[in-house]
């Protein structure tokens, strides 16, 4: 048994699967604190927290932290999404105390310096600016806000300009405080680590780290409804959302096994029709992301504006014809034989291998075997599919157009219009 | 040993990886083709013929291409470079037949359908359009095309509209009758394969393909220039470019230790003067490639129009300094150790690995050791590091500017005036 779990004494757990095989270790620390969390004035916080916490501890600056572990020639990152935050280091066989120093020392001891902040907000504004030039992310920051209004869940990450500027390094600490609990983390590592010395490192590092009342978290709500981006591209960009399983629900893998037939590979429904049959696209697929509460499910397709209308046709129609006869048995075979490779596949690399350890410890409070996952994934039946597919095309759309000039609004309205009533 | 190559006499290279503890296989052909061994008029071919690939051979059709290979949970993907074109899978272990028998059927037996063509033809349309909705991928294009105009490696590997529009079924069988032959391939695979096993396979499957003179290719002459694109975008992504390179040249390696500690990780120069000290942007960083006569060797930066000039005096002043003072030796030994970290990591990806062999075998003749390689790294000194980026800033740059409005042009002028005088 390679996998390893311990608790600390606060409440911290520590989760390792060692690779006898590898010569590197991936690590690093996942928080269960991201976007969602967040209030409305606050929105954004989470990842300028993310960013600052590179900025300067009492002991390091900026600079020293990023030359302290790539002089070892390892990699930190972080990345901050509506449920987590994740900071975490590729370095070699050896150096994984290193990288667990910088990781404690900025997690704990950041100080947030005023300059330091002033600089990281511009470089942010960029961040934002970078995302308005990419009418894919726009439109599913769109499709986010139109899904859930009013909610954190239906914000963008990134925060506005106008949240951006409003954030000081009281603010940080504040949030810091109340979020980044020893019971909301979990230290992960995969590759060449041992356990047991690891364990005594992060409680030496983390330790003293105090427990805290947890706070709650508000429920999140699918609502649903449509937004536009008009302004023009050479491609139209069109989203078309509903709502999906959280994790935890009962039919969470009918909507995997669902989406990788529906517009997972190449030999999926929606990729067979649109591109391969009519040569509508370059770019069609679907996707299903899950919260601990709720899902999204999406059809993302993008295309020139004077074919976008025969295209989101296309989704249409294929989406009513699937929930009106179900999926044939060889697609269910072949999307469940892809789910069940990709889980493998994701078993031999160190880096998948640890966060999808911490995500499982974060939200299911274990990392559930693969063996479990497998079954899970091959008790779907078609009868599930289908069922799955007309709870799809019964439920409110939500519906982002992006980029197709004076013609946005009208194909919003078309799209909008297919969905929402019973089969 | 777990490297072994084999060679059929047709001159079709076998080469493997066994990595015992993997569950999956990477593996696929590469052949040495791509955009630079098109003529003018056949700009794009390339890039065609590896999408028609998967649209049907005599025994089977696009939809059995994708659901043989997904029917196993296998995905099957290809790309098209400046000198290489790839057709390569990922599968379960015992499942590399599979995947082999669709590769070798789709690289000799495609029937390149005239009705299939013109529907494929809109899809690389859209893929070109999606390309002129990326700042960044209109800049990387200029630039090619400001460092080597009216050559085949200054084009666009997707080709022009019109381009695109010109070729027929007859066109591709002639291109692929030139290019693809036998001593232009290399079968490689990594992970849970046997190598005696895998060369009776590839041997049934491509060893009747006949060896064919070797066809010429015309070498590349690196010149430089400027090239704008005036459309407004929120960003303005600048592009500096020099000769760089080739994979034979004795700078190579000094190329990439200079590249990583000028433009590389956190650490580097650009990344800590541009966006930790001054927070002008979010993104910077500078990269190398290189073919079998010459290279090229680029920063890139990107923010609002209103910081553009600052943020390229600093580009411009941090390089005129390391060519003046040379690097110190604290951010060689850093840059050497991420250049030899990431060999290691990439060895310990099946795919990255296979992708590895076939390069240095097409290139190289050999697949060079892990050993050899961080000698190499190495071996480069503070002074070859200086001496490089005297030739930088001595040379003619390319650059290209885009998304500044009006601004656009004066902004190239003022960039490509910095450089090209003795240092």
């Amino acid at each position: 048994m390679t996998l390893e779990i311990s608790t600390l004494s606060n409440g911290l757990r520590i989760v390792t699967h060692a690779m006898d095989h590898l010569e590197t270790v991936s690590l690093g620390m996942w928080v269960a604190t991201g976007a969602r969390h967040e209030t409305e004035s606050e929105n954004g916080i989470s990842h300028l927290l993310e960013h600052m916490a590179f900025k300067g501890t009492g002991k390091r600056s900026a600079k020293q932290i990023a030359e302290e572990i790539e002089t070892v020639g390892g990699e930190l990152n972080a990345a901050t999404s509506l449920e987590t935050t994740a900071y975490y280091a590729r370095v070699l066989k050896g150096d994984e105390t290193v990288a667990l120093d910088v990781l404690a020392d900025i997690l704990q001891n950041s100080v947030f310096d005023p300059a330091e902040l002033d600089r990281e907000r511009e470089v942010i504004l960029q961040e934002i600016a970078a995302t308005r030039d990419s009418p894919e992310e726009i439109a599913y920051d769109l499709l986010q806000e139109a899904a859930f209004p009013d909610q954190a869940v239906g914000r963008n990450i990134l925060g506005t300009v106008q949240s951006v500027k409003g954030f000081d390094g009281a603010a940080l600490k504040d949030f810091m405080a109340r979020w980044y609990t020893p019971e909301r983390m979990v230290f992960a590592a995969a590759g060449a680590v041992n356990h047991e010395r690891l364990v005594r490192h992060v409680e030496a590092q983390f330790g003293a780290l105090a427990r805290k009342p947890d706070v709650a978290t508000a429920p999140a709500r699918y609502l649903g409804g449509s937004k536009i981006w008009s302004r023009r591209f050479e491609q139209t960009h069109v989203l078309l959302g509903f709502e999906g399983p959280s994790y935890f629900a009962d039919d969470f893998f009918a909507a995997q096994v669902f989406s990788g037939l529906f517009g997972g590979g190449m030999s999926s429904r929606l990729f067979q029709e649109a591109r391969e049959r009519r040569g509508l696209c370059y770019s069609i697929y679907s996707s299903a992301w899950s919260l601990a509460d709720v899902g999204l499910f999406s059809i993302h397709a993008a295309t020139g504006r004077e074919m976008i209308t025969e295209l989101s046709d296309v989704v249409i129609d294929q989406l009513h014809a699937i929930a009106r006869e179900g999926p044939n048995a060889a697609e269910v075979q072949r999307s469940k034989a892809q789910l069940k490779a990709g889980l493998l596949m994701g078993l031999e690399s160190a880096s998948a291998r640890t966060e999808q350890m911490a995500r499982h410890l974060l939200s299911h409070g274990r990392v559930i075997p693969s063996e479990e996952l497998r079954a899970n994934v091959d008790n779907v039946t078609a009868d599930d599919i289908q069922a799955f597919a007309r709870r799809l095309v019964a439920g409110t759309p939500s519906v982002t157009v992006v980029g197709a000039g004076r013609g946005t609004d009208t194909h919003a309205t078309h799209l909008a219009g297919a969905f929402g009533h019973a089969a």
